[in-house]
Order: structure tokens, then C-alpha cells, then sequence
């Protein structure tokens, strides 16, 4: 598994308009991905567990513990996470190490800003 | 149907931690039930009509030529939306008027900053 194994489109998501001008359908398809598979609390919490991790990244052997879940079950949840391109895995020795994609995460918070609001800071 | 009639916990969407913290189950949960709302094409396009339409506000008058899907349809998509707390309608003699909820908006956007970013300004 490489770093490069997300499936999302990240040019369809960088320059996607924030809540100033009407989504295409085409990039509405393409954040709305990204959106459902964060929109489970699972998933959600992984997110956030590798997030905050040390080092920002983690693998399953430091998750599964916060959930009363199998191990399968996490990996199927972290595949979901990785196929939308808001995770990415790196296997290293025994264990794959998964750190957040902060572009995709930083894409989809922009979609958000109402309009009213400022931009996120860099 | 009045504004208030978003069944979001306000209060707990407020106070969650960004990606620098683990989400509770709980915080998780509820903020999954938000991007749940928009993790589906044709609602987040409902949503960047509403957000960017003249005067911050539609009817479902103004946002069905976007699609081909009958009326009803669309109201249910704007159904979901609402009972998320992404949108608020406002009877005004014929139609409701939908709004978007930039507190809501606000909140998930800002969990979604990675630790390594800023803040959203306000």
C-alpha cells in the first residue's frame, strides 16, 4: 500500500467555490463523498484518534482500543476513510501508520465557510 | 414551521474539539448526523444554492430548475437538511424560505481544521 492509494480527485476538491456560488452536480458528487464517509461516528472518531495521535499518525493497534469493535471492523472503516482521500496508509514492518490527508480535510472545511465568514487561515 | 425547529444539539456541535483532540462517542455521533446531511450529492448542491442564492435565502420555487427530481423530492432533501441544523425555513405566505445555518456550518468546518492549520476567522 503507497501513500498515493487515495481515489479521490484532489483537483476536483482544491478548487471547488465555498458557499458563494452554486456547487456543479460534478463536484457536489466528488465533496458529498468525502462528507458521507466522514458522517458515520466510527469513522468520525478514527479521524480524529489519528489526528490527534502522536506523531499524527497511527496504526490499527492504537485504535482499536477506544472502540469495542473488531479489528476487521476498524480496517474496513479505515479503508472507507482512505478510499475518500481523507486518510492515507503507510505500511511499515508489521503494521500500516495512517496520518490524516490535511489537503482533503482542509477542501472540504473550505466548502463550508458560510458566506458571511472570513477563510481558513493557512 | 418556525426557526427554531432545527433538532441539532447546538450545544454540543459548539464545544468540540478540532482534530488536536479525540472526539467523544457522543460529539462524534452528532457531528456524524450533520455531515451524514451533506454526504449526499444532490443535498450539499441544495445546500450551495440556499447559501449563495440573492439574499441568503430560497424557496423551493428558486431550486427546483436546478434538477431534474419532482418537488417532493427536493422537499424531502430540504427535510433532512433542516433536521440536521444546516437549514432553517421560514414560512412566508406561499413558500418556506430556507436559510442556511452558518453556526452549524461554522462548527463542522471547524472540527475539520487540522492541527497543523489555523482557525476559521470569524
Amino acid at each position: 500500500m503507497s501513500k498515493q492509494d487515495a481515489q479521490v480527485d484532489d483537483a476536483a476538491l482544491c478548487c471547488s467555490p465555498v458557499m458563494r456560488a452554486p456547487l456543479s452536480a460534478e463536484q457536489s458528487t466528488e465533496l458529498a463523498r468525502v462528507f458521507k464517509a466522514i458522517g458515520e461516528p466510527v469513522r468520525l472518531r478514527l479521524l480524529s484518534l489519528i489526528a490527534s495521535h502522536a506523531g499524527g499518525e497511527a496504526c490499527v493497534c492504537d485504535l482499536t482500543g477506544a472502540f469495542e469493535l473488531s479489528g476487521p471492523t476498524i480496517s474496513h472503516h479505515l479503508k472507507v476513510l482512505r478510499e475518500a482521500g481523507v486518510i492515507e496508509g503507510e505500511r511499515r514492518g508489521t503494521w500500516i501508520y495512517y496520518r490524516v490527508r490535511p489537503e482533503t480535510l482542509r477542501a472540504i472545511s473550505s466548502v463550508l465557510v458560510p458566506a458571511d465568514a472570513g477563510t481558513v487561515t493557512a
